[in-house]
């Protein structure tokens, strides 16, 4: 029998917890009719109880422990805020599905660390783990990889998952700043947290490539990923591409190519007349070419609460309509174990920036390393700087192998002529 | 009880119902583990049986005429793909959901005329009316808004519903063609049909705008609704508006504006640095302005088999996960009567085009025109045609009332002075 209506405990509140809570409780009517089942917020918890929000929660709200909630008979639905794959939240969601509790959460890093574990408990506990939050808030892309799109063969999924990166490129670009600057300023603005690592050094782009890898490929979750960060992209690097027809964006890449999976997150350069460059500020966009329905393009704010409570509010949603679902679209043991392999062996057609001492050889020296490392060189572009001792030297190649490309960074960087640690960004051109 | 399999009927097997029905043969295991639930093609029907396809079929598929199949106990899903709004796929439809059919269906000249009385039956017998197939082919718009963005209040929903059309301005533009030579291209391509009338006249793009108004605004269809097709446009048009730094695009618009919707279609000017301007080919994009999420963007193919394959797919999983829902993602009784009003009232600012005699007082003449109908003139270019004794007149106006602008032109058509009916398209600055 479909329940009438769904208990809710919303277990941390913060600014999205406190934006999902005023929502659930201003538009119950609309979503009860539009789900058949009413959403009530039975329960809250928070780490600081006292602290100051602007929503109003009366006493017999509070759990006394958010550990509480797991075994509460009057909870169906747990939606987990707490953040972080370990400590509490870990602790919470794996105890609510053992319980029998639906379980909505906008936590990345766990569903990458633990999403496999957790979706067999949900699978045999016929109960729901939704993560729409947990990549891309506001892109609805969960659920179309679910629903709308779940008739395709995917072989690729790729895009700007990171708002934080994506507001830092293209404020280096317009404003024609440095990364410190704009990044001091995005954490004026709040695009930026103030802690913001994982958003700079890929990990928050690799945890939902990770996600979306399963979901496209029906394979398991996995480690092997490759991840670079946009701390070491500078100023000059972006007036370089520009004039060469790029833009610089942090892109996550992932590909079913012969069977096997590639994951890779970094900087690329890609042409300002794509899709993708077009992508600026704190939105993302994820695009997924399939068969039969070839490429489709979802976009949209990728953070903040509103984008976010959109999203959890969608897998809330699907649980009051009772549509129970693979939390990973199929079940656990029809997943397959795909192969994985690391980007080594792959081609891709690079930028690479040499800082050297202008001196006789140090040019013929460098071309010679890329000829015997296989590296064939598509443009190279000398730029002395005026009034100092040094050059700058820029150079695209034809598509090489990356082990060859990361080996020639290797070789120069121990090079006494170099006054900079060498740059190497991949190039899109597809 | 969940069933563990459904038969399903095709009825049509044109390009797409061809190509659904390999689909779903070669898919049924894949689909099987995802929905939990096995589609089986029980029967096919068609108008023309001894037609060439390069499909097999056996003889005991065969239903003898399409209009048993609303009362064969061995069908579960009956997807509709003979086309049109009244005859035999009307008959079909409403039949099959008052013999408590699900149906899914591509059709959506027969959802924009007869949507709100089929919704009532299917609500009434619970079973399933889906028809993302007759909306963008390959953008899972339907399934994004009544799932992925369920939680949002959208007040505008906008963009590029018909890629023949978008082909066909984009050929233009790029091919510095005239409109027949790029219909005639595009008709050999295979991206016009050989009777592309309801393509090129809006009608196409109105039938998609009715249904997607439903759906953001919970309301009933209605027909208040402008619409302007590209037929009148010239090259002439995308060049000017080129030099003026916009692209002409057909675009379908329904808006919310202090509870009263306004629903139009018609070439637009658009900034070409605008998100739609870069919407190319045969593409089609749709973007969905909501509260809470901001802005989201749908983009992908909009027709072919292959795209509508995909959607036809994702509604029938749906089905087969048991995921019964209100056609309109509401119940009737719950979607409201708003108000829908025309657009004569609303402000845009508008390109305008005059071809007329070279002679004295034209000028000052048309320009007074403007005045008393209260429109005011931001730019004006005389463009004097060399060897002929005709200038070319174009005018781009402040935001004025729509219906100042009709009248102009009904004004401005009457004088001797002009050579050529004259042209107006409404300006998108937003």
């Amino acid at each position: 029998m479909k329940k009438k209506k769904l208990n809710i405990a919303i277990v941390g509140l913060g600014n999205i917890g406190s934006n999902l809570y005023k929502y659930l409780n201003k538009n119950k009517n609309i979503l009860s009719k539009k789900n058949n089942c009413t959403p009530v917020v039975k329960y809250v918890s928070a780490k600081n109880k006292n602290k100051k929000r602007d929503i109003k929660i009366s006493k017999n709200k509070w759990l006394p422990s958010f550990s509480d909630a797991p075994k509460n008979k009057d909870i169906d639905i747990i939606v987990e805020l707490i953040g972080g794959a370990e400590g509490p939240a870990k602790n919470l969601v794996f105890n609510a599905l053992k319980n029998k509790k639906h379980v909505v959460t906008a936590n990345k890093a766990l569903i990458a660390k633990y999403g496999d574990q957790l979706s067999r408990i949900a699978e045999k506990n016929k109960v729901n783990l939704e993560f729409e939050a947990a990549v891309c808030g506001g892109v609805p892309i969960i659920r179309s990889l679910k629903e709308g799109l779940v008739a395709n063969k995917i072989h690729k999924v790729f895009g700007i998952f990171n708002g934080t990166s994506n507001y830092i490129l293209t404020s280096m670009d317009k404003k024609k700043k440095s990364f410190k600057e704009v990044l001091d300023d995005a954490k004026i603005l709040g695009y930026a947290e103030s802690n913001p690592l994982s958003d700079l050094n890929g990990d928050d782009v690799a945890a939902k490539l990770k996600i979306l890898s399963s979901l496209c490929f029906n394979s398991f979750l996995t480690n092997n990923i490759h991840v670079e960060g946009i701390k070491d992209i500078d100023k000059e690097d972006i007036e370089n591409a520009s004039k060469l027809g790029y833009k610089i964006k942090l892109l996550g890449f992932s590909e079913l190519i012969n069977n096997t999976i590639y994951q890779r997150v970094h900087p690329t350069l890609i042409k300002k007349s794509s899709y993708v460059a077009s992508i600026d500020g704190v939105l993302n966009a994820v695009i997924v070419d399939g068969i039969p329905v070839g490429q489709s393009i979802i976009q949209g704010e990728g953070a903040g609460p509103s984008a976010t409570t959109s999203a959890l509010v969608s897998d809330i949603s699907s649980i009051l309509r009772g549509n129970i679902k693979f939390p990973f679209s199929i079940s656990n043991k029809e997943r397959k174990k795909l192969k994985f392999k690391d980007i080594s062996d792959r081609f891709f057609s690079a930028y690479l920036r040499f800082e050297v001492l202008d001196q006789p050889g140090v040019l013929s020296n460098i071309t010679k390393i890329f000829s015997k490392n296989y590296v064939s060189i598509k443009r190279l572009i000398q730029n002395p700087k005026k009034n100092k001792r040094y050059s700058s030297i820029i150079i695209i190649t034809h598509k090489s192998k990356d082990k060859f490309l990361n080996k020639i960074i290797k070789i120069v960087n121990k090079k006494k002529f170099l006054i900079k640690k060498p740059k190497l960004i991949r190039i899109d051109d597809n």
